[in-house]
């Protein structure tokens, strides 16, 4: 199929265009890389019109339940949604368990909702290497929130925290000391946290583990959206809470479209997806079978067998870089 | 203290000097940097005569409490043991809670011990941005067992299995099936699984979680180290189990430095060490107030206003890099 074909077929809204589309981004063969940047820069004009969410949490507090009905409440109000899960994948083997979607029956089934699981193979911070560009490709088709499920959440340029408006932390009542530590770290990424399965005989623990947010919310320095962050409870399997989560949400976006927090942020996202690109090249430049990558190996085992000290060898690898191109 | 005083305090063993040693390696100032780089220079004849073992598992596993046990044992057998301990780190403050030295009671008090806490930041791969170096100065202060603690597994060379000879996968006997897809992917890198909290009323579940490993074990494809791997249980309360694991442990030193495969591995290690300064090389280029800077900055701004595609973008970039040093 040509580029032009496909990004018609997007546009058009065609989800299964879109989805090879994503097939395309992802894949490592140099031809689809090269279309790819095609796809996406045709696209780009399209994309940015949504409200982009990350909903993470540890595994078992229940991601797919909550998009499956935080997705339709999201439909009913007339929203079209796109998911983009990610997976964890298999380290060595790279392989992947692709099993979200059967997870989101009735979410899969509504024709306003785009449900794309993708493995997130090497790539960090809970996201998949190419997650940034299908959220663009999902614009262009028209989707108007994108939400992104993901399990980790990391600081670097590649994390799901420089790619979306709006991060729910997704927590459990009975969740126990030793993640103290890690929410804290989530707590301060996070712009609403949400105590899920308020249902059956956990609900007085999710009141209490609700006050106790709160009050640790209470404790903490103002926030850079200038948005209070807050602590709510829902439960997915009986599609409670899921109004006041939205509202929550469209609070905060007409708060930080109003002080400018949006529009900065994007533009800083930007910046950090520039970079990404630009360290990505580089990278590929230093695994291509070139004079930098035999270098490597070379100076690599000079390291292992002692006769140089890796300081001294990257020092001589940054001047065979500066050159590199001119060969 | 001068870099001569505090390499010959490290390779005196002298506990309070590493632990500062370690400090200035992980310090981000330009002089510390420079400091540490000459330490790690004049410790790396010293190094590389540990066994160095990674220990991971979810939050609430047991891995402290199972270090203080397995430690215990290791230094009954004569061994000294240097303890890495990596805590999630606040995100945005960059803080950390460095709590796990008061988990390990009875470790820190022996004189065969150095246990030492250090903060993930923005690194990812559930290890700090030195642990590789901090595994260097603690053989150079004659530690013979490297144990680093860790919650996570990436797949890149900061991931803590570019660091270590042995991987040790923490569990519990009633993980969830969500996780599957996660364990098989750190089974894939596992050297030994390790069911832990098999004492009390656990003890039935232990036996049949251990039974349900060796089958999936049983089902994977041979192994890089041609050792096979293993589904043991212990109780780190009841110190039980430790004898079987360090017996597990020898076996493999001796299986893989007979076949090859731990010099191998530890040469590629070291190519990855190589790679990832060389990255950090280029980095800073970026980072740092330079022409480069500038020009992502602007060319961050045309990409938000849609003035230009990253691609194009991050091309320009590429003719700018390659010069940078010439100007």
């Amino acid at each position: 199929m040509t580029t032009k074909k496909i990004v018609e077929g997007i546009l058009n809204s065609d989800r299964s265009i879109l989805s090879k589309a994503i097939t395309i981004i992802e894949s490592e063969r140099k031809d689809h890389q090269k279309k790819a940047k095609e796809i996406i820069k045709n696209c780009l004009p399209y994309s940015g019109n949504s409200f982009r969410i990350a909903i993470t949490g540890i595994p078992g507090v229940g991601k797919s339940t909550f998009i499956e009905s935080f997705g339709q409440h999201l439909i009913s109000k007339g929203g079209k949604i796109a998911v983009l899960t990610i997976d964890p994948s298999s380290l060595e083997s790279k392989g992947s368990i692709l099993g979200d979607k059967t997870r989101m029956e009735k979410l899969a089934s509504k024709k306003e909702a785009f449900i794309r699981p993708s493995a997130s193979k090497g790539s960090l911070g809970g996201v998949a290497k190419k997650t940034k560009e299908s959220i663009i490709l999902c614009e262009a088709a028209g989707y108007n929130h994108i939400l992104i499920e993901t399990v980790g959440v990391g600081q670097s340029e590649t994390s799901v925290t420089s790619m979306v408006d709006f991060f729910i932390l997704l927590m459990l009542s009975n969740t126990g000391d030793e993640l103290q530590g890690i929410k804290k770290g989530i707590m301060e990424v996070a712009d609403l946290i949400v105590v899920n399965k308020a249902d059956g005989k956990n609900i007085k623990n999710t009141k209490i583990a609700v006050a106790e947010l709160k009050n640790a919310i209470h404790l903490q320095a103002e926030r850079k959206s200038n948005f209070p962050l807050n602590a709510l409870s829902c439960s997915s399997i009986n599609n409670e809470g899921m109004k006041e989560i939205l509202i929550t949400i469209k609070e905060y976006a007409k708060c930080t479209i109003k002080n400018g927090y949006f529009h900065t942020k994007r533009k800083k996202q930007n910046e950090a997806w520039l970079k990404n690109i630009l360290l990505n090249e580089l990278t590929n430049n230093l695994n291509e079978k070139n004079n930098i990558s035999n270098e490597l190996k070379k100076l690599a085992n000079e390291v292992s067998t002692r006769k140089i000290d890796p300081y001294t060898a990257v020092e001589k690898l940054m001047i065979s870089f500066k050159y590199l191109k001119k060969r």
